[in-house]
């Protein structure tokens, strides 16, 4: 197959997103036949005149999105929305060594190394990089005389201007589609849990994917939902047994599945979005808790962005990329929640304090918060590629998985090895990984082959360095 | 109706603020008749040469306001001023947030004369005292950079060193006996008696005074519990109704009932406990929303204090007494409740920023919020004492009620006149007050003679007297 991309070196899209964007619309135009082959990228690319990593970064966003299928040794192929499911889950081709380019003088420092420990937790994240001066200075700037303003009861839903910030960022960096009226900002995303409790009602059967972020089941359990766990093919939610679950909502995380980081592929998204078509009272609850951290192209958009006849009740959080304790959470309402929202708990005061609601708004409309992130994401990229470089000596006797986004990757024993003995010899020699089983609804479903969780966000590059080459060694022995 | 609105394209402000701001204005100023409708938005984007979802964020905000209604397939209303004792209970108004060299001076001070209305309202707080160079300065102090502790996660419950100095504040202040362990800090009252109905299950019937803060039982009311209003006498809720009610919790605020402002006497509140002491499950919650301003004698300790079996659920707040918008509540939850609570819900992250606790930690363990809350009792005792002396013409024709504590007052009248009368001959003077329907559960269940309500925390005592003597004048003549 030969491939006419037009490319407008005058534009200001980048060449790989023309690519893309150009691919995609053959693939969704049907001008592109399912199952037939893509030229390589290194092809591509001298045809294009463009570079081969422009092509590859083009190839792993349609990659990412279920457009095309990877098979090791010949190349890509259009993606049928049937096999999209089969084809993500051949690996991924292998990726090139990082060189560790600047020398670690971090000293050992943060909660991931107490008392010696080398802590793979998933959770946490680097707040060594938080820009404390100027959440300060905005902090200062609002605390004046005469913003008393701040200090009266605000708006129950969240603050206008940071309700339209919010929209602004969701809609150009997540592709979700929203007026700031459907915007509700709450301390957390418990909170807004509940208060979605209170929208729906519990008389509903709520799908979890399996294993899932305990939390949320947690919360969903006490608030008295009947939790239908449901089991995860490569693609995700398994859309089959969601429909026999007899469960009338189902929460997701499309765009990197905590804890398996699977991005669910566009095919998959279609799926959910037909199976809520089908009912007169279905919901998806696309939680996005981690979006803001990928490692290859642009990040996959919202499933929300995806939804015509709102049925996607969206969440986001700025926990993970500004910090946890901050307690800003927010959730996009379809219409017709927004309207049951107004009639039932419009009038529950905001949880936020308005104060907080400034400086966060400042943080965003001065464009802090995208150059935060962008500095986030080269900081995660190191640690990331560190651990995968790390890790290295463990690939005869591991499959890696969900290394493309987010905070934590997974490594999946192919020596028929038990959980808890990796995790104690891990201990053994000062290194914390967790068992994917904590992460099942009921761990003694889990069947899945043993599973470890590495998070490296509150590691240092050089910790994860130590802690890899300690886990190594612990491993090889048994 | 067409609306000449005048845009400035050249302003910092956005245009829907603008738009908003103007209808406000036309309509407090009462160019714009109550139950006149308004351009659709539609045609007023046209007309404006604005984009629609403009005009409909500024209709949202005039109707989250109570400025105007909404009726389904006909359109926007102005709003009836008669209305506002119904909005009494919703959040304040509330505007866009703004860049701070944006910000009006004249329209930031003084919000309880804006357009030269004088506000009687019961809601709201003097913040014209507030020790702002003394909240920035602890705020400065607390971000600095190795206080990186303060952007982690932090407890659920809250931290502990605040939850301490809650603890002692309260048995110092209020004879609350309790341990840190029992106290939950929350974002505000409403998200803890969420929590609170979690904890409790919402199988019981919930008793409440009638009147009573409506806010309170929006809550419980959306929560699913039944909710049963219970009379009052002079003493407050009647033991007697109580029991045939069939409630087994029963909400009260002893030290200030809200709105009529009773003060419990201690046989009152020792039938209450006895109540609660003779069934298995039964509790009282204790609302201690304002108990820190009182004008006479010392105060009555907390009904808390008196409890020996458990029976008692005490909350506070810093809303009143420091500032509605940090959005800080407590609640002291008795033992057996406490287990309950760490067994279903002890999970919940804390929805306080654990910056904010610690802003709040350093401002009470420093002696600063006793200094604040003397300095706010002398300043409400001026507003209260003028208050009391303005109304000095009214007292032949009308009764004074809840004038020994707390932010309000209440008149009833003495010879027959109607709410809506007293409430319209004030509106024609300028001067707003509130009837006492507006606190019932059902507002056509009240048989109590004709009574209003008078806030005068965000007054001046200078507004006070002069608002005292228009409605003086005004009340005099029918």
């Amino acid at each position: 197959m030969e491939l006419l991309v037009p490319i407008d070196t005058q534009s200001k899209k980048p060449l790989y997103e023309q690519i893309y964007e150009y691919i995609r619309g053959e693939i969704r135009a049907g001008r592109m036949q399912a199952g037939s082959r893509l030229p390589s990228t290194r092809v591509l690319a001298e045809h294009l005149k463009v570079s081969r990593s422009t092509t590859q970064m083009a190839y792993d966003q349609l990659l990412a999105e279920g457009y095309i299928g990877a098979v090791p040794c010949r190349g890509y192929f259009v993606g049928h929305l049937e096999t999209l499911v089969e084809m993500e889950t051949l690996p991924e081709p292998s990726r090139a060594m990082r060189m560790q380019e600047e020398e670690d003088e971090e000293e050992i420092s943060g909660r991931a190394t107490v008392d010696g420990w080398i802590d793979f937790s998933p959770r946490g994240i680097d707040l060594d990089s938080f820009p404390y001066n100027t959440w300060r200075r905005l902090s200062k700037d609002t605390l004046v005389d005469d913003n008393k303003e701040f200090f009266h009861s605000g708006n129950p839903q969240g603050e206008p201007g940071l309700r339209e910030a919010i929209g602004r960022y969701l809609h150009g960096a997540r592709g979700v589609n929203c007026r700031p009226e459907q915007i509700i900002v709450g301390a957390g995303s418990e909170y807004l849990w509940m208060l979605l409790g209170l929208i729906l009602g519990t008389g509903h059967r709520i799908a979890m994917e399996n294993p899932t972020y305990k939390q949320a089941y947690r919360v969903f359990h006490s608030l008295g939902y009947e939790v239908c766990p449901v089991e995860m093919d490569a693609s995700g939610m398994s859309t089959e047994l969601l429909t026999v679950s007899g469960a009338s909502v189902a929460y997701v995380m499309p765009s990197h599945q905590y804890p398996t980081g699977i991005v669910m592929p566009v095919g998959r998204r279609q799926e959910l979005l037909h199976w809520a078509n089908a009912g007169p009272e279905r919901y998806l609850i696309e939680d996005d808790y981690d979006s803001e951290f990928r490692y290859r192209g642009k990040p996959v958009p919202a499933l929300q962005g995806l939804d015509r006849q709102g049925r996607v009740i969206y969440l986001g959080t700025f926990s993970k990329s500004i910090a946890p304790a901050i307690r800003v959470s927010y959730m996009v309402l379809p219409e017709k929640l927004l309207q049951i929202y107004h009639e039932r708990v419009g009038f529950y005061a905001s949880t936020v304090s308005r104060i907080d609601q400034n400086i966060l708004y400042q943080f965003i409309e001065r464009g802090f918060y995208e150059r935060h992130l962008n500095r986030m994401r080269t900081i995660y990229k190191g640690k990331h590629d560190a651990l995968i470089s790390a890790i290295r000596p463990l690939e005869d006797d591991f499959d890696l998985q969900g290394e493309r986004a987010g905070l934590h990757i997974l490594l999946t024993d192919r020596r028929g090895r038990g959980e808890k003995e990796l995790i104690d010899r891990a201990a053994a020699v000062g290194v914390r990984v967790y068992g994917i089983s904590g992460y099942y609804i009921h761990p003694e479903c889990n069947h899945r082959p043993c599973t470890v969780v590495l998070g490296f966000a509150t590691l240092s590059e050089a910790e994860i360095a130590r802690g890899a080459g300690l886990l190594a060694a612990a491993w090889s022995m048994c």
